[in-house]
This record gives C-alpha cells, structure tokens and sequence, in this order.
C-alpha cells in the first residue's frame, strides 16, 4: 500500500472555526442592498377549487411592489415530475400550498398585505392516505398526470392517483416459497417526518432585462437547481446562475428546487430588484418538503436454517400532492428494499402515490430506512421465531464477494458487511449474557440491524484545482459543504496528490458561472465522486509539474519525486512546487489542474425487472447494535449504548467519519422515537419544535462506539466510499429489535412514540396475560 | 489559412446591452449590507512635519466606528518599491496624502469627523519638479529609498532623490555621431495629465476573525492586488481574496493597489464589518495617480539620406512623493523611447525622479506617448530641415525583418510598421495636394507619426473554460472587460474553436478564489495572453470530446471533426457536443477545460546596456496620421480628419479593433490638447472636469479612418496581437507635427494649449517678422 501523509488521520474540519465563531453567511441570513421581501398566502384546505382571488386590497398597501395569483404564472416545476405550479392554478392540492403571493419593501409590509388578500375556496374530498388514494372512484390529486413532461422510466397512471410503480422480478418468488421451511409475512409503517433543518428553505433572487436570473440558494444542488430553474421559467440554456450558500442543515430537503421557482417567476417581473424569500418554520413544516409515510407488506420464506429462499414485498409511498422525487424514493425504496442478502427468488412493487398531504421528498438515504425498518425488524422476527441468533441469521444471508444482490449485480473487489455485523455485535456485548437494567423497574434490550444502500449512479463530478502563484491550492467545485465535512475531505486529497500541508488548501463555493458541473451533494456520493475528480484534478498539476521541472532540472521526469510540497531530483537541492512554476515561465504563474469522474458502467434499473449488471457507484454497508433501557409503564426508552459499524472502503478523516456516523445516529434515533408529523383533516398539528420533537444534544445520552471497516473500494478515490446516510438507516429497526429483546413485544410503526409503546405492551399484556 | 467561422467578423460586444441599460453595478456602485464609509483626512501641503494628529473630538462623533492616523499602522505597499505609507507617518509627502481616517455608519457621519481631526503641521521645504528634486542639496523626499524593499532591478540611489536610472548601451553612440551628416537636438515635455476615469477609485473590504481579507475593486489586476496586498498587510499566502467588479474606466490607472491596503488595514481593525472607500472627484485628482510629467532631450545624427545614424536621449520622469510603477515606466519609456526605427548606435539615460507632486503610476501605453512626442516631433524636424518627405523619411528608417532594435531584439515573423505608414499617409491625402481651409483665416496641416510598443514580457494569463451540459460555454479568466471588448474576442476565440455560436458562450467575472492567475490586463496583453490561454483550454475540451466520441462512435479520433456544436463522423448523423458528452458518460457533465499561456523566451532588459533578445511579449506597430485647422488667433485647433493604421497581427473583431483605436485617439487628442493638471506649490488648481477638460463626445468632430492592418504574428491567438495603446501614443506628435504643417511653427509642449499656441505663434512672429 502506497505510503499516505494525509489520509487516514484525523485533521481538523478547515470550516469549523468560522462556523463556530459565527462567520459564516448561511441562505438565511443572506440580505443584498435594497432587496424586496416576499411572503405567500397558503391553502388552508388540502383539496379546494379557488373560486375566487381578490388582490386588490393588498396591492393598494404602501410598499407594496408586485401581488401576483396563480392565474399570473403558467410556470409548473418539478424535478421527476413537471406537475407542480409556482402558485395554485384553479385549484389546491394540499394545505399549505401557495395561492398568491406578494412583494414589498419589508417583511411586516409583505405579511399585511397577505392578510388581506380575500380567497374564496370550494372544498373538496380530499384523500388523505395512500389507501385512499388508491381506492376505486377516488377524487383525482391531479385530472391527467400522464400528461405531465417526466422522466422517461416514470410512468404517472391515467385517471389514478398512482403516480409510478416500480417492480422488481428475480427468480421464481412462488417456487422460492413453495420451497420455503417456513414463510413469514407482516406489515410495518413509517409516519411523516420532517427534515427540521435549523435553517428554514429560502432564497434570493434576481434578474436582468434580457431574463437572465440570479439565484443564491442554500441548495444541495447548484446545478439540478439551474436546470429544473431553465425547464420552470422557461429560459433558454445559460440565463440561470446559482450560487451556492452555506446551507444550514438540508437532509435531503434541498437537493430538489422548492420555492427557488416562483422566486425566479417573481424576479423575471422585477427586473434589476432582488427578492428574498424565506419559509417561516410553519411553512418549513408545511410546504417545503417531508418524508413519505410508508406501508409495506413483506413476506419472506426460508429454508430450514433461516436462509432467505423468496421474498416478496408490496409497499406505498405517499408522495403527497406533487411528486418532487417520491418516484425515485419509491424506486429506491423498492430495488434496496429486500437487504443486503442473497435472495434468490425477490419480487417486488413499490407504489409512488399522489394524496392530498404535504409534498414528499428526498430525506437522507431515502428509500433504505423506510424499507430497513421492514426487513431488519422482519428479520429479527425470523431469528426469533427460528431458534437462530439474529447475529448469525444475518450472517449466513449476507452478501458477500461473488453473490448478487436482488437487482443481479455480483459483488466484486470488497465487502465489508459481514465484518460490520461482527464488530457493531461485539461493540454492545453481544457474546456476553445481556447486564441487567440500570434502574430497577426498567427493562434492557439489545437489538441490531445491518443495511446496504447504494450510491446514485451514473452521475458525474467535476473540479478545478489551482495551484496558486503563492504556493496556495484553490479547489472549485460545486458540492456542498453543509456540515458533513467534504471540503475538509477535499483538501486532503489534493494535499495528499501535491504533497502540501492541508493548511495551504482552501475552497471555492459553489456557483454555477464558476465551479464545473457536479450532480448534487447527496446520496453519500461526494467523497466518491467529488473526491475523484479532485484527485484527477490535482494529478492532472502534478503532470504539469513534472514536465515543467523535468526541463527545468533537465532530468527525466520518472526521476522527479514530489515531497513536502517540493519536488526533488537526484543530486539537485529540492525546489518549492511555486518555483519550479516560476522558473518555467520566468514569470508568475499558477497550474490549473481539472478533473472529471463518473462511473460509465452503471444503468439504471429496468423497468420490468428491475435488473441492472451495476445500478449503483457503490454500496455501502452497515451494521448498528443498540442496546437500550425502557420503562414499561412510561413507555420511555433509554437508549444506552450504540455500536455503529461501517464499511467506509478507505478511510480518509477518521474524525470526520465518527463525526457523520454520530450525527446521522441521532437522526435515526429520532426518526425512531420521536419525529413524527401529526395530521388531521390533511394539516399538520405540529408545525414547530415545541410539538415536533428532534433529539437535541441533551437527547444525545447513549454512548456511542463507531468503528470503521476498511474494505477499498477499487474505483474510490484511495478506496474511500461515502457516509453520509447509512448512519440513520438501520437505527429504527436496530431500536425497534432491541425493545423487542427487553419487552417480548415487537411494534410495527415507527417513530415509536411512549404512547404507542405503551399502547403495544398493554396490548400485549391484553392478549397474553 | 484555416477557414475560420468568428474570427474577423464584426460581433456586438457581448456586454453592450447590459451597459447602455445601465444594469452594471460598477464599483463605485457595490454597496454591501450593514457597511461602513471611509473618509480621509489629506494633507493640504506638499511636504510638512505631522507635530500633532488629535482625532478625540471625531472619535466622539455618534456614528463613528473607527478614527485611526498613520501611527495607528506600520504598512507600507508599494508594487515596485515598497515606499508609501497606508496613511502619513510622522510627515507628509505630497498634497493630497492621507493623514487620518475615519469609518462612520454613512457617509455624511465620516465628513463630519475628518474636519473634527485637528493636525499641526511643520510645513518642510519641497521639492515639486525633477530639476529641483534632483538638485544638489535639494531636501530629501525620502530619506533613504534604498532601504526599501523593492523589485531587484530598481536601486534607488541613497541620499538622493533619484528613485531609478534606466541605461541603454548601443554601439558607439560617440562615433555614430562623428560619423553624422547632420546633428539635430532637442527639447521637449509633456505635463501632468490625468487618468480620468468616470468612475473614480474605490474599494470594498472586509476580513474575518482570522484575518482573511476580501476586497471587492475595479481593478485591472486582481492577481496584483492580491499579492500586493498580502504583502501590504504581512498576510500569509490564501489570504486575500479579491473580487474585481466591472470598471468604470481605468487607462492604467487601476493596475496597482491605491487605496486597498488603507482599505484591508482597516477593515482588519473592524472584523466582520464590510467598508467602503470611494474617492471624491477630488481625491481622484489629488490622491490617486496622475501620469508622470517628462522633460527629454533628444540629439540625432543622420546621415544625407536621412538615416539615423546615432540617437542620444536623456529624460526625466517626475513620479511625484512615491514610486508606484515610475520606474517601469521610466524603463519603458527609456528602451522605447528611441522609435520604432532602425539605430545602429543609441545611448539613453532615463532617470524617475522623487518629488513632492501627487503619485504618478501608469497610463495606457505608458512611457511610449511621452517618448513619441519627443522623437516623432523631431523625425518631423529632421525631414524639413533636410527636405526628406516626413513620410519617406520614416519608411527609410523604419525597422523590417530581420533588422534590430535598439535594445538588440531582431524582428522576426513579420511587422506591418512599414503598410501603417503608408496607409495613414495615404488615408489623409498625402500624396495629394494639401486642400484650403474650410473656414476662411484658419491655417491648414498636415502631419504623422508613427510608434512602436511592446506588450510586457514574460507574463503569464491562464483560463478555465467549461463546456456546460446545456450546450452553453463559460469562461473563467481575471482579465477585465473595462469597456476594451475583450470579453467579446475571447467568446469569438472560444466559440470558433468548439464550434459553437458566440452566443452560447459568456464570461465570469474575476475573483481570485474562482478564476486562475492572469498577470494584467494591460500593455495591451489580453487578447494575445489570454487569448491563448483560453483557445488552449477550448482546444482541451476539444481534445477530451474527440477521446469520447471515438468511444462512442467507435470512430478514430482523426475522423472526427467539429462543426456547427456537432461532432461529425463519416457516415453517421452528426451528434451534439453535448449529447457525446452525455452519451459518454450516461449522465449529465460539462466538459472542463483549461489552458496557460506565457513567453517563455522573453528576458528583462539588462540593468547596464537596456538589450535583451526578446523584451516583450509582441511588438506594436501604428501610425496615426491628422489633418487639421488652426486659428491662429484663437489657437484653437479642430481636428479634421484621422486616419489610424495599426498592425494588429490577425483582427478577431474588426468592429472591435476601430472602437478601440477611436477610443484611444479621443484620449490622445486629449492629452494633445486640452489635458492638463495644473498644479501651485504642489497643489492640484483643477482637481475637477470643469477646469481640466478631457474631450466629450462632441468634441470628437473629427473624422476617423482606422485601417487594420493584417501581418499575423506566429504565436498571437489565430495570429491576434492587441489594441488598446497605441492609438494614444501617436497622436500627439502627429497634431504637433500638423500644427507645424499649418502655422510653420514647432512646439515642445504638450498639452497644445490654446494660449500657448497663441504664445508660440506671437513669439514666432515677433521673432520671425
């Protein structure tokens, strides 16, 4: 193994100290000179006709600049699907959605205005679930989605609220359970959840009188913002510019455009101003994005040592009104959704469906926690039932080199699976008899769950590395830096390719007139992709370098070494990198590196079968083991320690590593416990962090073990994969598993709210005792 | 010659329509959120001891956030010689220093304080021209310049005011005389004159807890201010960051730091706040930087046929209380300062001298309009006083290929010196007979000049360009568009070279955390520096889209060529760039590019003898030919006709190439004319447009004929060279030469004033009648 100054050890974030010191300019606090304010009136009705949108009154109100309905835009966006207009037309689909809008000087001027715009609504049956939705005669969320511009493999239902169906068919699911010992089936559901990002979706906007539209947004996707902002307003290619702002907290929430397209309607009315919009916790609650609610049904036949012989699984997604990315959450959803275990025979239709709730959207590793909650809790099930350590069940249908998953591509070069259920078992004592509970009273549990989840693919990533006159290193690219440490990542691998401190790096923000193209910073793939194109980037320097010195030197250049931020000869005192470049041109100069990466060989899925020889840039893998303390009569659950396993491939910050795994662990342990969005009548109770629970730092008790396994992935940029999410998948069902352990009760839904606990083991007691 | 799609035809500049819809926020317009105002405090004498600065009563103004006086830092900055403080310490050293500064909420607050700034000045003997300044005794500007730091080739000379002294050693400029038919010598000067710039001076600045500076400035230079910077204010490398904002006119004037390091010191005092410094019309005059007032003798020997057999200049350069780039203008006036002519023996003393004027710096061309006032009036000299046609005489002397110049370089490849006189001369008539005077009692005339400038070498620019997935290109680069065109030449170059339209390509601004190094944009060197660097980064995305469709066409790369945005191969449907680029890598991506262009070869004049092989980057060559009328009454003089012949190697944009030559004509007129800094004891007397008149667009009555001269040089872009210089630099001479046509007599000074054409016309008279 080559011999790495940077890599592998734990360096500092380069962006921590400003971040702590209350530097950094996040989306929200972003103010131009002279800007106008924007504020929305929103639906209160989750399916109404809009008989009526009288603006008058609040156009009359002094500063105010520009009151604009529905009935001003025909603009409609969406990344999957094009279903979604910059303000209802005609209609409203959830409650929450934008009916008019107005621009003035201030926000109080804004929000008076609002108050008296006079709507007049019709209500409408509305459907509120995916049962519904799906039911005969059901009223239609959208008259003709099939109509809609889409994505070629998304295929909306005519006269259905069915928005995509995706299948999956390996194998012979009914001969895999005819041969089955024992089939097991059952039912589980996921609730609505929100991302609860600290900063709330918002954005600044302006244009040119040519249409040339300016957007700083706090985007997870500089460049998927650009191109859905083109295809919405309607311009031709190059009149978008993003910029990127730091972004406080995204989650998944701002990977897709959400109100960036009728800030830019707005904008293109206003020549010359910007315009400032941003959402009110209400609104982030109501009208940005959440996390489908799921129900699935997943039946699994095994042999008689617990070996999976067909699994078949039937799962909804309720996307709410408009689509965003529920499609391809669904999809996710449905092709990972069975785990990462031989399969041979798998079937599989995951159902993306329209309703009349909030719209739905991307949450951190989408489609996986949902479906791991299902099948790790099933899984745990079968152990159980079958006499076998749940340890050893997982163990003996994991993946490994050279078996397929359920989509048919056969695991090459490394895999770590197996080695992350070993050390996250060992890491909460899993050998050793179960301690007793440290309260009396209270029951102890341990539980564990493994996942796999694959990175998007393909998708490419680009960079530009600059050398700088000064001995400086710029790095320009477009991935988002929001807390999960990637640029400090970056800068290790350029200093780790030009021999430099990680000191002399910095980094460019985001900005489509000035970064290259990246796909977006999600899907754990930024490490991967990104940290390849850096590398190239730098190497494509060190080339440059080396042909310069080689004349420079007059030496050949296998004979030039690069060290310590010189490059060396034989015989000849080292010369700094700055030098050499200077002694070439005889003048200043900096080296301008770029880099592109993407994986080419990957497909996506097919549609019928759900197949593809490589449908992912790369898996990941991981196994988390909880072991946890509830009070039955409470319901409240403790959760005392966690031992998060990861396949990382290689790892570049091991800091920076523990730091995701941890984060991304509070997050699952509040998507299991705690988050959940309440609703009647299609509007949400809970709007707020008083009645919308997230864990907060004081929340934070368990102690946590995180372990790293090394298993290089070849194509990653020193073996390195990503990191991002798969922290948060397998909490629920590891949690779930481990109440299961203390209590001999096993729930079905999650968050597992103490009343639903409660609820369980009374239930429990009910039937049992 | 390669068929060509763009190049040579005219384009609208790309950036037409946003200027003259008034939608540039130059820099004199940037404002920033929540910023600060400076305001300076000047000193009204030319040289004084500080004995008191009490800024207590300002400091207590409500408002106020900062009062600070040159005691409060101990920055010096200084491009050439590090030598002037960000504000006076201890004394003052020109009119118009700064000697306290204040920073206030607005700017209105900031005024108020600076006149509560009470100063006790000892006012000190000073110097205010170089005679004086160079004077045995005089008092001292500096005490010791050569303690400075510095660049290596400039050696104040110790306990004198003589900043620099530029040497040129020829043959034997003795016997070349010994051996003259005839001896001529002269006298002349050029006053100070004034950049002018619509816009004036000013900055932004801010810098965060850790001392990172960032600047927003018009400037010509981001990468200079950068690194003056950093050194101004003893940053280490990375940081300083600056972003140039579009220039409200410059001519030189915003090559070097003025007020930033003020600026960065302050803002390093008040982290977190943003800062604004804008000059008054006032300041500009006063504060910023003016062109150096010249004194020159020339002496000639000619042989009978009028070839200049031996030339001897000496001349001082005035560069007022600090150095700026003086000296590098004194060189290069010194080594350009003989004409564009063949001289076997030459000998030239430039000396900058230190005074206690305001600072002179660069101005468009600098050094080469001063010195061709002085050798193209006297070439006009010497052809009546010998009866050579002032025409003829020129051709004989003119350099050609395969001759020298006086600083050793022979003249390869081409030079089209030779066609730019003849098509001037032609352009006016000159062959035939001079037509009468359009207005009864006006004299008419005659005259031409012509001039050669170099490009500074070696530099070096650099460029990224991206191919955008929508088909659209964006080029990085930190040269400046100020109104020069280049932004349109480089779109043309970039777009011929990929095949596209012009107007899918557009241009990001400069900003040294985005853009790759470029030395200037000056001396004339963007279209050929950066013009390469860009067509070499188009040509790598050519290369890397040619790898990819060969993989996608399963074609050869040499089969496929590029034409209309389509790749095309023999027998197949031509494809979209874009759609290789797609197909490629089953995915979205741009394609990046990037590209760095110096002259390696070029060497700095040697510090004894002024030769080198190869001084600049490209040679210049013009001649500007004028007829006009004069009243000698009045001595008003009215431009008839003009008639500019420049050698511009290859012309990329033809429309491009006349509005630059009438741009600088109308500012060479100016300084023919009317453009002067009048100055007692040291004090500006017309610090304003109305008493120092540059011409309006209604004083451009003239009419102009640009001939474009085509001698491609071998490495310019598709053969380019550039523009913006040298249609100042001929004008004057050739007005003094046609004035001399007119009236019969030969004046030494510019600006041509009417009074002292007046005076010289009564003097003639009374002398000669």
């Amino acid at each position: 193994m080559e011999t790495l100054t940077h890599i592998g050890k734990s360096v500092e974030r380069i962006d921590a100290f400003s971040k702590a010191a209350g530097e950094v300019n996040y989306g929200a606090d972003f103010r131009l000179q002279g800007m106008l304010y924007v504020k929305v009136l929103r639906s209160p009705h989750p399916h109404a006709r809009l008989r009526r949108v009288d603006t008058s009154r609040a156009a009359r109100v002094p500063g105010v600049r520009l009151v604009v309905t529905g009935a001003d835009f025909s603009y409609t966006f969406g990344s999957h699907i094009k279903d979604e207009p910059v303000l209802a037309r005609d209609r409203v689909r959830f409650a929450g959605e934008g009916v008019a809008a107005v621009c003035a000087v201030d926000e109080q001027t804004a929000e008076e205005a609002v108050e008296l715009i006079e709507v007049e609504y019709e209500p409408l049956a509305a459907v509120l679930n995916w049962r519904d939705a799906l039911a005969e005669g059901a009223p239609l969320v959208h008259e003709d989605a099939a109509s809609y511009q889409r994505i070629s493999w998304i295929r909306p239902a005519s006269g259905t609220n069915l928005a995509y169906h995706f299948k999956l068919r390996r194998g012979d699911v009914q001969r895999g359970f005819a041969d089955s010992f024992r089939i097991f089936e059952h039912e589980f559901t996921t609730d609505m959840m929100q991302h609860a990002p600290i900063e709330p979706h918002g954005a600044v906007a302006q244009a040119d009188l040519r249409g040339h539209v300016t957007v700083w947004t706090p985007t997870q996707s500089p460049w998927e913002i650009r191109s859905t902002l083109m295809e919405a307003l309607e311009l031709p290619p190059g009149k978008v510019r993003v910029i990127g702002l730091p972004v406080g907290g995204a989650f998944g929430s701002k990977i897709y455009t959400r109100l960036e397209p009728l800030l830019g309607a707005l904008a293109l009315r206003l020549p010359g101003r910007s315009l400032k919009f941003l959402h009110t916790r209400e609104e982030e609650f109501t009208s940005a994005v959440v996390r489908q609610p799921t129900w699935s049904r997943i039946r699994t036949g095994v042999d008689s040592e617990g070996r999976i012989l067909a699994r078949q699984i039937e799962s909804y997604w309720d996307g709410g009104a408009y689509s965003d990315c529920t499609p391809n959450v669904c999809r996710n959803g449905g092709y990972q959704g069975s785990g990462p275990y031989v399969i041979p025979n798998c079937h599989v239709d995951a159902y993306a469906v329209y309703s009349n709730n909030p719209v739905a959207g991307a949450l951190r590793g989408y489609g996986v926690p949902e479906a791991a909650w299902a099948y790790e809790s099933q899984m745990d099930i079968i152990a159980h039932e079958m006499g076998i350590d749940p340890l050893e069940i997982r163990l003996r249908n994991a993946l490994d080199v050279g078996t397929a998953t359920v989509t048919g591509e056969i695991i090459t070069g490394s895999i770590g699976l197996k080695e992350t259920l070993r050390q996250a078992a060992q890491g909460i004592g899993w050998d050793q008899p179960k301690p007793p509970p440290t309260v009396p009273g209270r029951l102890r549990g341990r539980g564990l769950a493994c996942i796999y989840k694959q990175s998007r693919a393909p998708s490419t990533s680009q960079a530009f590395v600059k050398l700088h006159e000064d001995g400086g290193v710029e790095i320009l690219s477009s991935s988002i830096e929001f807390g999960q440490g990637s640029h400090t990542v970056f800068a290790m691998i350029a200093a780790e390719v030009l021999g430099l401190p990680v000191e002399n790096v910095t980094l460019a923000n985001p900005d489509t007139d000035f970064t290259p193209f990246d796909r977006s910073t999600s899907s754990s793939r930024t490490t991967f992709h990104m940290g390849n194109a850096i590398r190239l980037a730098a190497e494509d320097i060190k080339s440059q370098i080396v042909a310069m010195a080689s004349e420079v030197f007059e030496a050949p250049p296998e004979l030039i070494e690069f060290r310590d931020g010189q490059v060396h000869v034989p015989t000849r005192p080292p010369m700094a990198l700055k030098q050499v470049v200077t002694r070439y041109f005889g003048a200043d100069a900096s080296v301008v590196g770029r880099g592109t990466f993407g994986i080419r060989d990957a497909q996506p899925t097919d549609p019928e079968t759900g197949q593809s020889a490589r449908a992912a840039a790369f898996w990941m893998y991981a196994t988390q083991a909880v072991d946890l303390e509830i009070d039955p009569e409470t319901g409240q659950v403790e959760i005392l320690n966690v031992c998060a396993a990861h396949d990382v491939g290689r790892i570049i910050n091991p800091m920076n590593c523990v730091q995701q795994i941890e984060g991304a662990l509070a997050m699952g342990i509040g998507s299991a416990l705690t988050e959940r969005m309440e609703l009647r009548g299609g509007k949400v109770l809970n709007p707020g962090f008083v009645d919308y629970r997230i864990l907060t730092a004081a929340d934070m008790g368990a102690k946590v073990d995180s372990r790293l396994i090394e298993a290089p992935h070849p194509e990653g940029p020193f073996g390195a994969k990503g990191i991002g999410e798969p922290g948060l998948a397998a909490t629920a069902a590891a949690v779930g598993n481990a109440i299961f352990d203390a209590t001999g009760v096993r729930m079905n839904a999650i968050p597992l709210l103490p009343e639903r606990i409660q609820r369980d083991l009374r239930s429990a007691r009910g039937n049992g005792t």
